[in-house]
């Protein structure tokens, strides 16, 4: 599709590019019925600033938004840290915008990050993220968005992410190789493509190993923390229970344990157990936990590094803006077949 | 002392009172010489606005800033939810800065939070802080401060700590009533009124028990996790090793238990541990860890609504905006002296 610029934007509707420049960035100056009319028809057309363009905008401000679910997760703590490593040494600050994993919140904080406050967003979208039209907003304002982690395919000015799939994949194979046969997964039911990616090469993983998948080893868990570890005893106390269990997301961990230590079921021993988490103490958990490992740091530096490349306007084309690094398996004593 | 105004500074340098304002604020439109000027009499006359003049000033951000040392810590993870819960009850937005415990960069974050980017902060400074100045430069520009955890005394619009020396005292008495005689202390060698609380807190639990306070068993950590385990390490097989250590600050705690796994020392048998954390997984670690926990998530609800009250122009004095929220002691399996 050819690519619409400003200037038609403003022959179409008869004003000038000053003024569509300041209504898609919402500015006071502008009447809301104006930039109703702008965004509408820039909406309509598709128009989206080219990055060189974003850079050459008037007032820079030298700081970055990066918009993230919470830290209470160490994959977020830190990324946090690789993102200022890269900006510090640009002579950025890092601001830090918590969605709480509420799309609302998600869609105000990009709404205010409009006024230019911010050079360029790095994101991480909340599980309930759906639609993206917060997204092409902030671009169309000029403002570049580089995805990490949880990601919008293909609307942003770059994306980071690991081979979930295939990190997936790897510890259910591993979990397989410990004899493991009814493993369950355990998962926040939403659409995240990172979410469905790992369910993917978990059900790729049985597949190969002649496993059944049963629907009733899929555990969609709450935001609750107790409620999960009361989902999770109901289904240790079933019949034909797990044998397996891989916990995709950090924050299950703890209520996985307790659910495992309340039912009496000795790790790994009677049942193994594994998770994606960047938990620093992994190795000092009752019993060590085998971890999926993000590389949550490079990723941070190779996120911000997009975004500071689309912000000087070298930045390539969206689909050569793909970076794709590594997880580490780290096979630890809570999967391990044999034990003392 | 009497308070200065800023007619006062105005009449003194003969200049407007709107000029006066602008310098504070660090404003484009004041020269730098005229800055030098205003800020020097200023510190000179100890000039701060009060805080109901701060409430008046004119654009509005309706944004919080929420400066800390860093987010790998559960304490600020959890703090930060309270700071929201309650900024957003009240309309504000929060930005978190982090200074990575580096006071330089603290010092820089304040200095850009003069140009009226946010409407108040909280801060919890860096364990190099020692200085005083960027606090005061911010109050005088109008924008209020409020200390969370670890504070600067009587120098801001309000400070809230937990009651650390008593927390410290608790610990210690309760390792000493598991029969610990030779008491171990791991912190970060820094003048924090947070560190030398708890350290005098363990001190004069130890004497009231008639034990010695020995030099040696006063161990200053480093920021490597890996240096650390190879001090604590080197401590736990040296002659007449502690039977009891305590760790001051949550990041400890992993090289504090892979030092004792490598030693071959069993925890609670061998030797009692116990932290000052705030760990979702405390329980689940080999062995669950007994912990002073702070109330992070009340401190947080606690210093926004001090700062907020100080926008308002509703605070009271400093003395009357001292906060001290109770921690609690949470006994586990790694301090317990009977074991199976």
């Amino acid at each position: 599709m050819a690519t619409i610029g400003m200037k038609e934007l403003a022959k179409q509707l008869n004003l000038s590019t000053a003024t569509i420049s300041k209504a898609l960035r919402d500015s006071y100056d502008i009447s809301d019925e104006t930039k109703h009319r702008v965004l509408k028809l820039a909406e309509k057309l598709n128009y989206i600033p080219n990055a060189h363009a974003s850079s050459l905008r008037g007032k820079k401000s030298k700081t970055l938004a990066m918009v993230i679910p919470e830290v209470a997760d160490s994959y977020f703590a830190q990324a946090i840290n690789g993102v200022e490593a890269i900006a510090q040494a640009a002579g950025f600050h890092v601001l830090v915008y918590l969605t709480h994993e509420q799309y609302e919140k998600e869609k105000s904080i990009l709404k205010e990050l409009l006024n230019g406050r911010v050079d360029g967003v790095l994101i991480s979208v909340t599980s309930q993220s759906e639609d993206v039209s917060h997204i092409n907003e902030l671009r169309r304002a000029g403002i570049p968005v580089v995805f990490f982690d949880r990601v919008f395919e293909d609307i942003g000015n770059g994306e980071v992410t690991t081979d979930d799939f295939n990190a997936a994949y790897l510890l259910t194979q591993h979990l397989i190789s410990q004899h493991c046969k009814n493993i369950a997964f355990l998962s926040f039911s939403n659409s995240l493509s990172i979410n469905t990616l790992r369910l993917n090469g978990y059900k790729s993983a049985l597949l190969d190993h002649g496993l059944n998948l049963e629907k009733k080893n899929l555990l969609a868990c709450f935001n609750q923390e107790d409620e999960n570890k009361v989902l999770i005893k109901k289904h240790l106390l079933r019949k034909n229970r797990p044998d397996g269990i891989i916990a995709s997301v950090e924050k299950l961990i703890t209520p996985l344990y307790l659910a495992c230590q309340e039912t009496k079921l000795s790790i790994p021993k009677d049942i193994k157990v594994a998770a994606f988490s960047n938990l620093a103490n992994a190795a000092i958990l009752a019993p060590p936990i085998t971890t999926v490992t993000q590389p949550a740091f490079e990723m941070g530096k190779a996120a911000a590094s997009l975004l500071i490349k689309a912000l000087k306007g070298t930045a390539m084309d969206t689909n050569e803006q793909k970076i794709i690094l590594p997880s580490k398996l780290e096979i630890r004593q809570s999967s391990s077949r044999t034990f003392s």
